[in-house]
């Protein structure tokens, strides 16, 4: 009590294709006491198919960095999220469209030139496994999280255990959806926030901010608006009732942007999702509660298990 | 070598709609030398919402006359698979449409009746475990077993695990298939042999024996016959790029009748999924090899892990 205690964390980077965030992700991994700490935001430095080379050089400078203006704190490991095609278990970025990388040994790498516990994983993937541990689907066995913004991602719990294809599963996004004019289009083209503003935008010729204007011209009676949104809710419903018939998906957590429309968005998903079940159990609807934030807790949880003792 | 040898193997049960089929499993199950002594087939015994009762009434005493006739083999347990809806973990016939119960409880019943070791557990989950654990899918870690006969039904395998979904995971036959008339139907309804065989006779006036009978009408040129094959081959290619999508599924196990038509299935198959998919990678297709008794194996594979103690 009287001693000064000793606060430790894990030193979070989620990587993406613009920024990279950093935090430490403090507090106990079973708890509620999750906390991210002196968060910042850095560029990524791109380079092509070497990204991976400067990357982890960029970590480990910051890492230092970290180190250097926090010494109350021990790093006891370092969690990194990136996106893609993850291989989690040899810890190899397979490939990456945005940032470059083929094949990249960020596990290895890390490890060697930080003496420290790695954890890698995929970003929406770790953000799944925070919500699955400690957000919005505790408890839960068969879940469905759905990171919808200017793509769509997803992570997905069956039986209760987070399944990786190795690095393919999640893939949702780029699933097959009918479009309104009978083709085959990817669910991202018409049911992710990004897809929402350019359709409008394209179909009236005025551009808008983002999708959640385009909600609000909806719910004003901008007949455009109202096709634009109905025609995302029909694609997402589609992709959801393909995982509640394939999967027996009990529970759909949604997260990212267009999740922030509440009931404008839920209510007629969960319409629309019904009609297309019939004998299957119908899933509830979450939010995603840990925010964007999200990935880098998940990949600190990952990391814990590194350092701690295995528990049944 | 010179003293008589005891046998032993598992009376397994698979109860469909209209039959039953009984056999004694003998063998290794980790081997190669499975077999299926005396399988029989007898009528399910039908009575509404009372068929828990009288099916279960039927495996004691079929069991009986199963040890009469087989004084020189001990029953070491019993395997019963069923359709529907089956809570595996309880031993619960949730719903079956076709057999009529709910709820109803067959290992806690069949457990006190007989007492032996009972082995329960959904019929095409069943024959999917069979070919994951020494069928077409050993060794593969993320696989979709699709039986394909007068309906679909699906196994699916992620990571090395089978996925249950409380009992809904695999109904992938009534999973939304988009229709060549724009609307959505399930895939049952255009890629099942049943289906393929009722939409020929539909559009051509003229009955036909089976799907097979339609894919030879096809490969001699006629044209009604060419749409219903590629209407099925785009259904089922649709669902197995979700799959793919969602789960990143890497083999695909074709059981069921349809599989019989071999090439004349898998290579347009093959090309129509290739067409749907971007930067997943591509499933393998393999032929199911345990063949019709798929089922009654995979129930005796899965009561052998309740009377052998557990291996890693």
């Amino acid at each position: 009590m009287g001693l000064p205690s000793t606060l430790s964390g894990v030193l979070a980077f989620d990587v993406g294709g613009t920024d990279m965030k950093v935090g430490i992700v403090t507090g106990d991994p079973h708890g509620t006491d999750i906390a991210v700490k002196d968060l910042q935001r850095h560029p990524t430095p791109l380079d092509g198919e070497r990204s991976g080379d400067t990357v982890c050089a960029r970590i480990v400078e910051l890492t230092g960095e970290y180190r250097a203006a926090h010494p109350d704190i021990t790093i006891t490991s370092v969690g990194v999220t990136v996106p893609g095609i993850v291989d989690e278990v040899n810890g190899i970025g397979v490939f990456s469209a945005n940032l470059g990388w083929r094949d990249y040994p960020f596990t290895a790498t890390l490890t060697q030139a930080l003496g420290l516990p790695v954890a890698f994983g995929h970003d929406v993937s770790m953000a799944g496994e925070a919500e699955f541990r400690i957000g919005a689907a505790v408890g839960k066995r068969d879940v469905l999280v759905l990171v919808i913004g200017t793509g769509i991602a997803g992570a997905i719990l069956c039986d209760g255990r987070r399944i990786a294809g190795d690095g393919y599963a999640g893939e949702i996004g780029h699933a097959m959806v009918p479009a309104p004019d009978g083709s085959l289009v990817i669910l991202e083209s018409l049911g992710s926030a990004g897809a929402i503003a350019r359709r409008y935008a394209q179909a009236s010729g005025t551009p808008v901010e983002g999708a959640r204007s385009v909600l609000e011209k909806s719910q004003a009676g901008d007949a455009i608006a109202q096709q634009i949104w109905a025609d995302a809710i029909n694609a997402l419903a589609f992709s959801i009732a393909q995982c509640v018939s394939i999967l027996g998906t009990e529970t759909v957590v949604l997260g990212g942007g267009l999740s922030m429309s509440g009931a404008a968005l839920i209510d007629p998903l969960a319409a629309r999702v019904d009609e297309l079940l019939t004998f299957h159990r119908r899933p509830q609807y979450v939010h995603a509660v840990l925010g964007e934030n999200a990935g880098l807790i998940g990949s600190a949880l990952k990391a814990h298990t590194l350092t701690e003792p295995a528990k049944a």
